[in-house]
């Protein structure tokens, strides 16, 4: 079917009512309600191919998605049809025809994450949903330190969830910068792919490391290691957020 | 009981999930949860204050309510054995002693309320909770001649939800502004106090005045009818947040 239009769409979610971003039997999924609202569009079974998955409770500023469409809807429309039918808390921000190669997951160069901490001592209800709340006193310094070592071509064995598939673990980690407003702390992390849990495995081990409880001078060991039980804990999904993802 | 502590909460919430602050039957509402949860620190019931209502579905950046304590539980400890007991979207701020003769409401000589709309196509999934979508253009201008006409001692009937008990419906608005930036604009409104819908029933006249569907000169004419049926719609109760009570 090579006349198929090819459409990418840019969407973002706050993912807190959500099982993630990937369809899965018996919970309520981004993929499948937008699949679901395609499918009524077009009248047929459509199979969306988002840039990868996002965990549940976890929220994407522009996630971005692609499918080959059966019909001739115009795609300047699809925006207005599928967020009338949308709950509010997923929006389609644009669509448009792209190449006939393009693929959301296969031909993204990487992808921005960031992870939200909140450091004082009352988190405000409007910024609950988007931050992990850690009311302790962290050592930026340390953190910055740590995660200087964790930049380049890594093995991330050790940041990815025992369960993972991935046979190749080694990922390019282009930056992990730390941002701080007040109690407000950002984690933003460049790569050109992430492993499943990888963000929130290395703000895990960065808190332990800001606490004082783990030296940032042991991150090569670490990565060396390829052992996930020596990492710090999995940060909260809620902290997580896929800012936008590179083609 | 004078030797009883008089104790001050401030309260910050995300009302969405509920069914405004003030105690009904069968309904969870902010007052009631705070209520249950100082009586199980008191081991005694407890009547909470607030400044007033607010709406189900508003929310609050900064609540006061006040309530006499029957025990000795030290107040500087109050906002953490709530906070660990309340769900996330309902923070309690501070808690301090005050005067005994400080009442929540009785005490307050006025407040300021904020009302946000969003004018763009698409609206964030972020913002969506507490912003009302209206995707048109408006005339800024217009509306802030209409709200000009509002400001001062009015009677303020035409914009009072028709069953609210109060005889007295006049009220000193002390300031009525339009801030926008892009598609966000905000209304912010201080008055001596605001009648049951007041702030939700002004921002949906002014934005048919926005629309030019009602002339910014007919305000006075619509003050002096007393008559809500000639005033614009109800604002949703989405757009509208607490933000603060003068004392």
């Amino acid at each position: 079917m090579t006349d198929r239009l090819n459409i990418r769409l840019d969407i973002a979610y706050e993912g807190t009512r959500y099982h993630g971003w990937q369809v899965q039997a018996g919970e309520t999924t981004i993929q499948g309600i937008l699949q679901d609202l395609l499918g009524a569009a077009y009248r047929q079974r459509i199979v969306l191919h988002g840039s990868g998955r996002t965990d549940a409770g976890a929220h994407a500023r522009r996630q971005v998605a692609s499918f080959r469409a059966p019909g001739r809807l115009p795609v300047e429309r699809l925006p207005l049809i599928l967020n009338t039918r949308l709950p509010a808390d997923i929006r389609v921000l644009a669509a448009r025809a792209v190449p006939a190669d393009f693929h959301a997951r296969k031909s993204a160069r990487g992808k921005i994450y960031q992870y939200q901490v909140f450091t004082g001592p009352v988190l405000s209800p409007f910024l609950a949903p988007y931050y992990h709340h850690r009311p302790y006193p962290l050592d930026d310094a340390a953190m910055r330190r740590a995660a200087a070592f964790l930049v380049g071509p890594r093995d991330f064995t050790s940041f990815c969830a025992h369960a993972a598939g991935e046979k190749d673990r080694v990922r390019t980690l282009r930056f992990c910068r730390l941002a701080r407003r007040g109690h407000r702390l950002h984690f933003r992390l460049e790569a050109n792919g992430f492993l499943h849990h990888m963000v929130r495995n290395i703000v895990g081990t960065l808190l332990e490391v800001g606490d004082g409880a783990r030296p940032p001078e042991s991150m090569p060991a670490l990565l060396d290691a390829r052992d996930r039980r020596l990492a710090g804990p999995t940060a909260p999904a809620r902290g997580l957020t896929l800012i936008r993802v590179i083609y």
